[in-house]
């Protein structure tokens, strides 16, 4: 696959000066086109064998288009903070917006190229890094978000040849930096892992593509054709097949807010003392040893009224505020627009030793976006596979994720609606949507019945409680917390 | 101070159930209304005596309130992040927007209270600190952020007596952390400290209000009087006297852009040697280990058309991308635009061991806001001796800040203006806005001159370069750069 590249081909300075005008022009052109649509953002991964150029392509980028669109994203060894997130946070949060161009250097590759360049790569963890790859580029292509991948190549003659140049005078000598001459001695293992990666992780929505860097003319030409080309060209979207989540083919979903018990009830005595130990147990569990590398995410959801803010302030009281983030999920703004859906829920995961209270969630998707039909078929379905996806990389970083619905029946709604009303403080909290999606009752009953069916996971479980008392819903959710972080601790 | 909350005053619940709809309803009013206004933001500074109930208040302001519009912002230890800024970076990093309110817990004064409490406070750390404290209210209010303070505050014998209440009931103890205990005994001295800082700090844009805490009602309701006060009533404005920056009581300006050299030249061969020879000693200084307890903070101004870009790309020719980050600023966005001036470049601040380099800068508010109007006299003239501070902070905390002013003459840039048009893929870079801004070429060298008067500091000096000859403003650019690196490290 690399034999062209390998061939070390080159374009005389008169071809390139004979083509750049017309790429430059296009290439600009083409860029605010994009701007100008916002529909998609595109990202260039920058990957190869070192010393071909990779710098000198991303600066040609630069120049070549109007740069203030264009964000360069290099990611060296993870810094603190990102070592106390899963791997892909940090990509996740520099994600350009639509419209814009982002050039990522030192990209989700290199930990799997790093494997693939072992004397012996161990199987499992290939598989794992490429299984990973392909899911989040597979959810970003689904997203709007077109990935282009240029692998620099050039022969190891070539490679030689260059170093020992750029070696021969004082003016350029500091840009081969000792990894250069040790990376040289691995040129064999380097180009193998390559081709391993390029031949399995590339599908149409994300394809590779080799740029025969040996030479710096054809290394600039075939880099601005590949961008070009990509941003004149829409990329296929990837198959839905791609997002099945476990128990998806079951037709129906089981009822299990039909099911439900509402009737338990707590009397106000055994709430109180209840509470206080538990929120006590609560307390004890968040400040030990054992929390400080782990985070714990909770995510609360149910109809409207349902008593998650009482829920929450319960939690809250027991906890250091300096140690909690409390985020109320509303519509979204203007920039997480702009963006892939999962994008403004990875931006507030919390670091190890600390917890998130999701107020509403990520689940949006598979409950107002789908009822009310903000989302399309596709985005929504799709959604439940990168839910779990998006829950099982927290939980692999060692996150303890709880996920709530707090549910009452229709006829306690109402009444808690009028109660809402009839208070000059309490008011604020209810709103015409609020009685809009009270007629369509049963399309988000059915829609958390689905959702409940298909992310009701091991490793971040739903706890279903009825709330039509509020105490037993209180202290419920307050022990199923306290169970989870003492089990896991 | 403290003699009324030392008696620690209570309020019987039949008063406290008379005030509470009232007080509700009209906070909610108030928020509402500074929420649809937008043009400002509410800054809550929580502080006092440890066991007051401070964490109680909070959630009593998040509940009597929209908690969706209301950020807590508690802030503990310093993250490894955190450690790696200035000490004011986390709270501007997290100011609310315009419309917002945030509610600071673990805030500013922490180490000031810590200091004040010690057994010998530092007489000298206690004045930076104040010092420091003063600057960021004093430009944070006149930049419409409303700041208001309340010291939580209860009598010893009452701080005793809830602890040891707590204590009694496996319910409540885990409320008393072994924190709280150790606090008990240093009460005189906390007290001192706060009564201390109360006095020296305590400017009518940001106000101290003592709570009595002893008693949760009489604590709830001066809370949310406090509050209510704060936010139906304008606080004043910082008087200008207090942003005077060194310089400024001079007239006229020197003209050092019309003094300047515009004739210096570089020849082709020596500019090629000289730069790969400057690149090279950038490059080890970069990666050398001094550099990675300091930071790089590089800003480029000058005309349009004075080769930004162009020195620009030749340092970060010398560059690891993934050390470097470059930032375009344009116009403000609109979230931006809801924030103080600094908020954006604050967030832009390079961690130890990077680079940020700055493609126009916070000088915008003194050139191109101020020659437009789109800044108040008032907010221009204040912004030098903000950004003088703005700059120490940096320098303070290790960064390396060096600020280029790019200078042609009037015929040059006409030349490069329809060198630019002429050209397919450079005509981008020439808007009817450049010509505009010729017009007005002398206004904004006369606002660049009273910028260089008033802002080149030792600390973070100007270096005023012509750029007629574009190899030896290159040239020149580096130079400064290593110059000041090699001494520096």
């Amino acid at each position: 696959m690399f034999a062209d590249a390998q061939s070390d081909p080159s374009l005389s300075e008169d071809e390139f000066d004979a083509q750049e005008p017309r790429l430059r022009t296009a290439l600009l052109k083409a860029q605010y086109r994009q701007l100008e649509r916002a529909d998609r953002s595109l990202l260039i991964v920058v990957a190869g064998i070192d010393g071909a150029g990779k710098g000198a392509a991303i600066n040609l980028l630069n120049e070549w288009m109007d740069p203030r669109h264009i964000q360069t994203l290099a990611f060296g060894t993870p810094t603190f903070d990102e070592q106390e997130h899963p791997p892909f946070w940090r990509y996740w949060n520099e994600l350009p917006a639509k419209g814009k161009i982002g050039i990522v250097f030192g990209s989700w590759y290199v930990p799997l190229l790093l494997e693939a360049s072992r004397k012996k790569p161990r199987p499992r963890r290939m598989t794992a890094y490429a299984n990973a790859i392909g899911r989040f580029e597979a959810g970003l292509a689904a997203e709007g978000v077109q990935i282009i991948k240029l692998w620099y190549h050039l022969s190891a003659r070539a490679q030689a040849k260059r170093t020992a140049t750029l070696l021969g005078s004082a003016e350029t000598a500091w840009q081969v930096t000792p990894a250069d001459r040790k990376v040289q001695k691995k040129y064999n293992r380097i180009c193998h892992a390559g081709q391993h990666i390029i031949e399995h992780l590339n599908p149409p929505y994300a394809p590779w593509t080799i740029i025969p860097s040996a030479d710096e003319h054809m290394r600039a030409v075939c880099t601005a054709q590949t961008v070009l080309q990509a941003m004149t060209h829409r990329a296929p979207t990837p198959k839905a097949q791609v997002f099945i989540a476990p128990g998806i083919a079951r037709r129906r979903s089981p009822d299990r807010l039909g099911q439900l018990d509402y009737s338990v009830k707590l009397d106000k005595d055994d709430y109180e003392s209840e509470l206080g130990l538990l929120q006590g147990r609560l307390a004890r569990a968040v400040r030990s040893d054992a929390f400080k590398k782990r985070s714990l995410i909770l995510a609360f959801e149910g109809q409207d009224a349902a008593g998650k803010g009482g829920a929450i302030r319960r939690i809250t009281h027991a906890l250091d505020l300096r140690q909690v983030d409390i985020h109320p999920i509303g519509a979204p703004m203007h920039d997480e627009l702009m963006h892939p859906y999962l994008w403004r829920f990875w931006r507030r995961l919390p670091r190890q030793g600390r917890i998130a209270i999701f107020d509403r969630s990520w689940y949006g998707r598979v409950l107002v976006e789908r009822v009310e039909g903000f989302a399309s078929s596709a985005d929504w379905r799709r959604a439940y596979a990168e839910i779990n996806d998006f829950e099982r990389q927290q939980t692999d970083h060692g996150a303890i994720v709880l996920k709530f619905w707090l549910a009452i029946t229709p006829e306690e709604q109402l009444q808690r609606f009028h109660e809402r009303e009839r208070s000059p403080f309490k008011n604020f909290k209810i709103t015409p949507d609020d009685w809009r999606n009270r007629e369509k009752w049963n399309q988000y009953a059915s829609a958390a019945n689905d959702m409940l069916a298909r992310t009701d996971t091991d490793h971040a479980p739903w706890h279903v409680i009825g709330t039509n008392d509020k105490r037993y819903a209180r202290v419920h959710v307050l022990k199923s917390i306290v169970a989870a972080l003492e089990k896991t601790l």
